[in-house]
């Protein structure tokens, strides 16, 4: 079963829109098992429309159309489909009834704009848009389907859960499909294609596919596993399969499953052991602790931070001695050390992470370019650190600190030995 | 001159990401003058990409592809493209040299893997890629041009920027086309528009258009002017013309010109007239102290912050009282104020911002829904405070109030009343 999505909207064109209704409508097909082949935006015009409907006839089993639905005159997605498949336009009572339950609900009146916008193809069938004005249509042709709903996402969500859906399940057998992402930290692209390469050429079947999906900002590789075919239950139990010999090949670089963040399952460790976790950040300028924080109900383990930009903040409110600070400078192994055990005192939490390094662009120097970086994590018994030497980027270098650090962490909770 | 793009991808396909690379290539090409007739976004699969650019070669001129470059086993575009336009792959030694100091960056070593990667169509004008592994390719057929890029977001932008849009600017003779960007703070699109309806209807030229661009997660809206013709020195005065126009009309809600941040122009007014800024943060979890020092050389005016997510850190580290912290709670006048004091004296800055409130999902309680959130701004002689009243999304509520609090000291800096 071949679906094709098509958006209709310059404002798309132009940018000034990001399309996210193509990436819901795949979302909800997919939960179907009906997998998208292509999606396509156009310009809101005659032969725009025309030129895509057609192409898509040719290949495309389901057309599934938005935009253009609109009470004004360039919206003309209706008049074009209803040229394009033959069929005339009458007024249609019931979507005018719901356009006036619509308006009464805000104490309006309705006026004749919406009784053209009433006016529905004949043959087609009308699905009533109880969140909006504009109905949305169901066309059958030569046993293809081509549905047009409005581009409102909220109307759109609506039309597509409570007609489309229903009724492309009632009329078709399904194939199944099945997704399953392991997300990874540690590790590039390449490395883990080199430990999978086994698993890929030999063990997966020709009905499961493994995409790599690599975050360079975050600094992490979701590995996401699609399996088509029949049996739903079949395809998740052999997906079950594989997703256990993966975690067995990458063991402690996989740090969750499905839509996560390190931030999140380090807060699943800190809780479930009853932890709790402080932050001593200067390069990173509080970004390990917005991202803790991003996250709802963090406030159980993480307490707080210390941003220290500068050094008589890193000196007399984290403690860090003058000594140090003259010595070795604020980025070094010993300051970050210091930091930690400062901001542990400080904010009296089990955990602390400090970091200290220069983001860049400019600052670097020939014994500490630009992205050289060191951490520290303080518990009761002891320091760990790490130095990072990341690129130029200033933005990419804070993300990734942080990332590293968060993984750092979630290594030592669930008992890692740190090297 | 007709652009199509197209998007390779199932992670687009499935919805599992959306597909944000064709809005942003889609400003690009209209700050050249460029419109895009057809964005596609098709499946990694030899044939559906041999068909997308096929089509494509049958009605675009110029075709802007991304993704599918990566070093794994599902990255086939490049193999794909070249047996399309008939041509053999070579190994590319600059595309090598590039991997190889990206990875001395790091301090590691390639591998055969990103040998592998190097090779390159001969024929193709190869585009290094400086901030990835991936170089892009640029090539041209019966006049036609196809290029391909990775797409990974931000490599995708260093090639538009450094790469395509350059050669494209060169190749064609495009119209003269001249943008100018406000950035502006503290109404929306409404009731800017209704202030600048005169300016619209009235006195902007057919040949200059002016946009409303809204972030609702930052709180700000650009407004683009875009003048096209003939003439840049004359499109230029022009813009000038209206845009001071535009600039009397909305007066202290304009925070600044072009490509620029709330906390890029804070940052500003804080380095002219030497003052330092601390912050002392709940809600935002670290979030202002972050988005200023996103900023590169904010540490000339950025001393730190304290993170106060638990009430012992607000008391035992700011300062606040135990009187305030039981009478009113965390959420209060009284208590932002008092961060912000203690803060501004901890920390020992001119300003200090203090951030209290409910960011949610949950938290909420009859006197104080989620949403609710206290922001106070000390210097020397005074604490200024104001409630805000937002809604249930916690990433949005952690945003706007950064922005509401960032924007509010720009406006207590260029000596603006506050109510």
């Amino acid at each position: 079963m071949k679906v094709h999505i098509i958006n209709i909207g310059d404002e798309i064109l132009i940018g000034q829109i990001i399309n996210s209704n193509a990436a819901t409508m795949a979302n909800y097909l997919n939960e179907y098992g009906l997998a998208v082949e292509e999606m396509k935006t156009v310009s809101d015009q005659r032969e725009s429309i025309q030129n895509a409907v057609g192409q898509a006839l040719e290949v495309a089993d389901i057309i599934l159309m938005t935009g253009g639905l609109g009470p004004t005159k360039d919206d003309i997605t209706k008049t074009t489909l209803a040229e394009l498949l033959g069929l005339e336009l009458a007024f249609h009572q019931a979507s005018f009834d719901n356009i006036v339950r619509l308006f009464a609900e805000f104490g309006r009146q309705t006026d004749d704009r919406y009784k053209i916008q009433s006016f529905m193809p004949v043959g087609a069938t009308v699905l009533i848009n109880k969140v909006g004005t504009a109905s949305g249509m169901w066309f059958e042709k030569n046993g293809k389907i081509v549905v047009s709903m409005p581009g409102v996402p909220r109307e759109m969500q609506y039309l597509m859960q409570n007609e489309v859906l229903p009724r492309l399940k009632a009329k078709f057998q399904m194939p199944a499909i099945q997704h399953f992402t392991l997300q990874t930290m540690g590790k590039g692209e390449t490395d883990l294609s080199d430990m999978l390469e086994k698993l890929e050429t030999e063990q997966l079947p020709a009905h499961i596919k493994l995409a790599y999906l690599p975050d360079t900002i975050l600094g992490k590789v979701r590995l996401r596993l699609t399996a088509k075919g029949q049996d739903t239950d079949l395809l998740k139990s052999e997906l079950n399969t594989h997703i256990s010999t993966m975690k067995n090949i990458l063991g402690t670089l996989v740090f969750g499953e499905g839509d996560t963040s390190i931030e999140a399952e380090v807060g699943k460790l800190l809780r479930s052991q009853n932890l709790t976790l402080s932050t001593a950040e200067s390069c990173t300028g509080g970004n390990i602790a917005k991202r803790l924080t991003s996250v709802a109900g963090s406030s159980q383990y993480f307490l707080g931070s210390v941003v220290a930009y500068s050094n008589p903040i890193k000196e007399q409110v984290l403690g860090v001695s003058k000594q140090t600070l003259d010595e070795y400078g604020a980025v070094s192994e010993a300051c970050v050390k210091e930091m930690a055990v400062g901001a542990r005192k400080l904010l009296n939490t089990d955990y602390a992470i400090a970091v200290s390094g220069i983001a860049g662009p400019d600052g670097g120097r020939p014994d500490k370019p630009v992205g050289t970086i060191w951490l520290a994590i303080a518990n009761k018994e002891q320091v760990y650190s790490k130095k990072l030497q990341l690129g130029s980027d200033r933005n990419r270098n804070i993300e990734m600190t942080t990332s590293t650090a968060l993984n750092l962490l979630r290594l030592l909770l669930i008992g890692q030995e740190i090297r």
